[in-house]
């Protein structure tokens, strides 16, 4: 007995749009990229999801107001004839396998209705050490998908075959279920360290974002989070037990 | 496959009622409270939801007899023109988060059919610390819901907005699936060390509970309760593990 | 979705029964007690119970012969005037809170099918030390059921209203589970250490049901197993870590 | 509410086909048996299951191509008058009991369409060392069976009355729910040290399979593999803390 909820404040119809998931994950670089977006853009609020697949839980917002647990679409319709656009976001993504198809498959089924017939999921990819120029790696559906996010500057590692490697989450999940119900796809991956949110990591992806949807990004709000989080990390590298002590302060950089 | 069970003993039909929560919880503030209330309004037993999300046990009561696990509403009808008022309290909350989802639903359910128009939970806000004047801090669905709230001497921090702060559990859920079903609410947390169950925190929550009701509230038997767990307290500031050694007797205190 | 199969064997309609319930717990008293009457008294199988709710595996029996994990059925047809009796057996109980519900609601149901008006269900009472003398505790759902078990032998505590006592599993579950369906029943538990099989307990249990279905009871093999158990229990005690080294043929006696 | 997608490639009826199971568990043991059966006998993709019980997560290929976590069907049509053979393989077993249950009712159902009449289930017998000359141990759902077995070489040991020895997972779960539904069958356990992927074992239940099935299988890359792993666990022999530096290598072997 699954409850899902879906409230909806405006489901337009849109045309050959995309869906770019940025659900929170490893240095939370795709929640920061599509936060971003949605800022910047001004993306319109479309739907919230409620789910028992997400957190029993509520969100204390400014003046103390309350609002459930959810995973949020917002829409930016493209004036300049590129394709419309769908943001996927959230505090939270499912909490168990379960959880995590069903939100998943509702999604896609969402998405479908509103006109989506691409998805681009974001995130980190966790290296466990500092680095100061990230790459964008990349995984997608079909070989024309992956040849569109290379020219767009994504990297693609050429021993993947023997590593095991994957996608955990709703950034792959997407991707693999989307593809059964015809849609192709791609995950952008920021290289991060996976310790703290990772805003750099975040501006890199957007950068290639940029080229891909041939959209202009004012980065430069990102640019500040960058700094900030830049201060905060040399300041750290001369404490001798620098997590503990600031892990908090970092995380405010949302 | 999920099991649900309601035995009901009196099911009245109120006038825009209020549900007050008190499961268990941090410090057990929350119970506590409404324990207390149940006792001295000498509410009605009203209802029992058994549920498969709740554990698998049973209670053994006095003289040997078992229950089973539950959650139970109580009524108070009140004479004087005032709201009457429907208690919800128990042994445990569910257990995972579809069970607390199930649970919350399938409660605000029964509230509505039996006149619920507003919901106020109650819980502790755990400080990690020893706290000598609790506070009552609130949160709500509504912008009206928090001014009245702070009329009753609730306060709400003002830098909520960059703390990801939540409530999970029954005390956030039911305010948040309420509001999707139309009822408005509110949380009143007292703040609490959180290392043992807390009858002077619960006592601060009855004390605004007493003007946002316009209720008499006889305070003497929590009172006791607390000067018990103060001497207790004080008792153990001299040894050197003090949870170790009496967390049992702490406990009896509910 | 929640795969359940009965596979029966013999299923008579039995007149005014005893459901017995003796599944893995605590020192495998339960389990010991009942498995020691399906054999002194060679009951039948009656039914097998699989269930998604027990663990995903198999048991390899003599002559390497497979078999599901499952809850069983056996029955006794009590010639001398007395009420029959329904053995409830099985390798493990359901596997999580939701498991536990569904296959005690599943058991009731088919003890209900088959004519069982009272439950009796058996587990040990954990000391965490080694006790010379077991006590057989008990708790039921109703006064004249706790009556009819102190004639027998049962003790009860007098304190219980304060100690948050509790049965967790399926020997708890059954009684308050059945008690909604109409069923009356009470719970023998056989004081023991918790550290191991403890055939010393399952006959104290005995001792009480013998009273309690005025049955005459064999009990040569488990004092044999009492014996085995605490030669071994002697031995240990000389040596410095008992448990690590000889757990293993400890629990060889089932 | 759980997804569950089947993608058919190719669906034949086969005549009283064996499936052979080989997915992840113990030193890798099944799935390396599995995955060098369906290459060296050039067997066909049949069908895709994919389901919510399995992990959320997809794979990424070579070229960065995506593919979402699944269990396959191929399968083999026996030219020389032998039984045909649809052999089962994958990334993952199903992740908890429930999905365990629900994903092995779907193979057999799918099985039984293609006339699956025998199910054969590989997989290791962790011992906690290395083992230089490793036996096939084995279990079945009939004297028969186990008789069939016992003249391929498989080995089964005379004690296992006493020992509470099970299998746990897909291929233990197979075979007792296989049996459920009228299909015979009998595992091959390969003794391995449980330590790293094990070709040694694997080998050692190919030899037994190549009787079992009266089939050639050309072993000369397992063979490869067998010589890879012995050069790095010599190697590793030598090292104070062996597994922790390479076992990322030894996982290569697949």
């Amino acid at each position: 007995m699954s409850f899902l909820e879906i409230s909806i404040t405006d489901k337009p119809k849109l045309n050959n749009a995309i869906l770019i998931e940025g659900l929170p994950g490893i240095g939370n670089v795709g929640k920061l990229a599509v936060s971003h977006l949605i800022n910047v853009l001004n993306a319109k609020k479309s739907l919230e999801i409620y789910s028992s697949s997400l957190p029993p839980q509520v969100k204390i917002n400014k003046g103390g107001i309350i609002s459930l647990t959810n995973n949020e679409f917002h829409y930016y319709k493209n004036s300049s004839n590129q394709r419309d656009i769908i943001f996927l976001t959230g505090e939270h993504q499912g909490l168990d396998h379960e959880g995590q198809y069903n939100l998943c498959i509702k999604i896609i089924e969402l998405a479908k209705e509103m006109g989506v017939t691409e998805i681009i999921t974001l995130g980190g990819y966790g290296l466990g050490k500092i680095v100061d120029n990230p790459r964008v790696l990349g995984a997608a559906t079909s070989t024309s998908m992956v040849n569109k996010l290379k020219k767009a500057g994504v990297e693609f590692s050429e021993d993947q075959e023997d590593s095991n490697a994957g996608i955990i989450g709703a950034s792959g999940l997407l991707l693999g279920l989307g593809r059964l119900e015809g849609l192709e796809g791609g995950c952008l991956m920021g290289e991060t360290s996976g310790y703290i949110a990772d805003p750099k990591s975040a501006r890199e992806i957007l950068s290639i974002l940029q080229k891909l949807l041939s959209i202009e990004i004012d980065l430069s709000e990102l640019d500040e989070k960058v700094e900030k989080v830049g201060a905060i990390t040399k300041h750290l590298a001369g404490l001798s037990n620098p997590l503990e002590e600031s892990e908090a302060d970092i995380n405010y950089i949302e």
